[in-house]
């Protein structure tokens, strides 16, 4: 009953359930927790799913053709090229596989942009000031490569069915405008898959600089929840317009095998990886090929990828559907927040009132929770609204997440009383 | 007797010993051989001393305190970070442990100043035309870095002593010029190891640039082939003299575990490495753990290393000593070639007749062995003297590393005689 509109109670009656909720705050502040709900990490048991991926090497290896042990291979061996190729899609000097992380290659392709230009147009550098689209809120790892870089962020709204296309089909109109940021699949941290519609409208995208990239972060390509969603292939789709060379996607199996030692790939059109190769040829003689072997013997194929990811989809769900239901039954009829239920992915994006989220994170942590900083899922660290904060469910025990989402709520209801009574706990 | 002093027989007594070689040429010719003495890559054998480390990782694994398989440390695992400090004699926060290739440091190292500058300064993409000192004969991949980005490079003789200092010391006045490449162990290709008053030299070295950085890759640290040959610390050297943050230094165990699948590492003082991090830090989440941890568990302490070493050691050395044998058998006495007996390292280097090193490698290759292109081993691929030539023992078979070398002395006596002779074989 009280919780039922709390926007719309008499002030008196605020101050009662502020009175209820502080001392609730005070209880769980008392418990001297110390839960972490910042990352999306996976869990030990998500990556015990794996551990059989380190039994593939061992001292009995012998090599016929190429000794995976010495120097070479610029692109990633070709037993997991190829099977990147047929999960993805796409022809074999269209990707290229790399070491343990997405972000790096992501980083060294804006980094060579920068320095060099992307094939044979002007180097990024000396082109002034340049400029990114940002769908927010999005993944704040992105963020902080442009923002090191010097390029002028600009946010960009996304709803359930992705980015807002009339506002970035106007925007590359630009030729400063050199790039976006996408999370497509199950996006980081709204959860929102890309309609056919908005990819279909990347796909065409004319934009005014020839040497715009749309940088395609498919981190969750096969992170799902319930069952694989489809989204529409932008690469394919790209390809029907002759306007693959504007696309460079990214992927890894970090959420597959392992956090921080598996392997990333970047795909792209045929013309640009060439461009690429050649680049990475004066930096590197090659990645970790064992670690790509090990990964090759262990997933397989793609039938077999997908039972990993069941095995993960086991794990997660439960884990997000009790945030779901702790935010329904605590934050629901409140009027304070609004989230959209993930389908996949490794967020739960929640909208608190406006000028609460910074707030709500700080009561969360005098109760021992952490919780993604306010405003991290914004370009420069800033959350015009001050309301959107990112729920990572993945990495606490079932147990502790129970706990830290009560906290969470009770902050956030907190931080909304505090607010309009002028009131600090 | 014919190979008495080549250089002074008469023209009439060459063309005798032209026709010999070129029968000798034809012959072997004639054997369809495909031998590759071009790169400096460890043998199957060689890699087989390391194939324990596979044993290392299996699903058993349980990680007690922070689970490698996850997200996270940037600068490598505390225990092989301790392992290389105490090998290096450095502190843990004056070393970063990565991925499997020094290059990459090397070549992010230089990517990073130029975008952004070292230590505050003005990025060196804003400084203009920027120089570097590069000794030579040496690392082409080196010199490709450095091509790559611009840099105008300045060539520096090397002698048996290292390069030569006067010049350097001359040449850092120029504010202009940033950087220098020195492998100073038993240098690529020469293996040279740089004396004591070299190494003093550079540690107390004070370039006009205070942005200048000597990138010192002692790519050979441990790689002896009769014992360890002592190298004057200079890092310490530097730091006796305040001079710390003049230093970048780079290794790996590439050719000390496996070649493609090791670990690298750059150490540098406090102050750049804490830069180095912060910028690291937007471009990764951390490096392979686990490839990390079954390193340690493998390589274990220093002095498991130098185990290690031996064993590489001996397999090398008989290979190195068919080289200088066959050298000296068939070159010994002509006057048209001069080598240095390296004590370590993976390459001979030979000095031929001016004018005569790529004719020497179109020969070689003719009778179907591959040598290093000539110039190669000089900035912008372009010997002066077009005199020097790589020569890598290590991956061909004794048996064919005899062969290869008969080759490759009948080769460098055509090329002399067809330039004196204005014959072609």
């Amino acid at each position: 009953m009280l919780n039922d509109m709390l926007v719309n109670l008499s002030l008196e009656e605020k101050r009662k359930v502020f009175d209820v909720e502080a001392k609730k705050h005070k209880n769980f502040c008392e418990m001297n927790l110390s839960l972490n709900m910042a990352r999306g990490k996976p869990s030990p048991e998500q990556l015990d799913i794996s551990n059989g991926l380190l039994d593939e090497l061992n001292s009995t290896i012998k090599f016929t053709g190429t000794d995976y042990r010495n120097y070479g291979i610029l692109d990633g061996i070709p037993e997991l090229k190829n099977l990147f190729c047929d999960l993805l899609n796409v022809e074999t000097d269209e990707i290229i596989v790399n070491e343990n992380a997405s972000l790096i290659l992501m980083y060294d392709s804006l980094q060579r942009a920068m320095q060099f230009g992307v094939l044979g147009g002007k180097p990024w550098n000396e082109q002034g000031k340049i400029k990114w689209l940002c769908p927010v809120p999005g993944y704040d790892r992105h963020f902080a490569i442009t923002e090191l870089f010097g390029i002028e962020m600009i946010n960009i709204p996304i709803d359930e069915n992705g980015p807002d296309m009339d506002m970035i089909e106007e925007l590359v109109k630009d030729p400063q405008v050199k790039g976006i940021w996408c999370v497509p699949k199950y996006s980081n941290p709204t959860g929102v898959v890309y309609s056919d519609e908005v990819v279909d409208r990347f796909a065409k995208l004319k934009p005014s600089a020839s040497d715009f990239r749309i940088f395609w972060d498919n981190a969750y390509m096969v992170h799902w929840l319930y069952e694989d969603d489809k989204l529409l292939d932008l690469f394919a789709q790209a390809k029907k317009y002759g306007n693959e060379n504007m696309i460079y996607m990214f992927g890894s199996t970090s959420k597959i095998t392992f956090a921080g030692a598996g392997v990333a790939f970047i795909v792209a059109s045929k013309e640009n990886i060439k461009s690429l190769k050649s680049l990475m040829g004066i930096q590197s003689i090659g990645p970790n090929k064992l670690v790509q072997f090990a990964h090759y013997k262990f997933l397989k194929n793609k039938e077999n990828i997908q039972n990993i990811m069941k095995k993960h989809a086991e794990i997660l769900r439960p884990k997000f559907e009790k945030v779901l239901e702790i935010l329904e039954a605590e934050l629901g009829n409140t009027g304070i927040a609004t989230w959209l239920k993930p389908r996949g992915g490794y967020f739960v994006a929640c909208n608190l009132y406006e000028g609460t989220a910074k707030r709500t994170v700080e009561l969360a942590k005098l109760a021992g929770v952490t919780f993604t900083a306010s405003g991290a899922t914004y370009p420069y660290k800033k959350d015009p609204k001050d309301s959107s904060l990112r729920i990572a469910p993945s990495y606490p025990s079932y147990e502790d997440l129970g706990l830290a989402m009560q906290i969470f709520c009770n902050s956030a209801k907190l931080a909304y009383l505090e607010k309009e009574l002028g009131l600090t706990v």
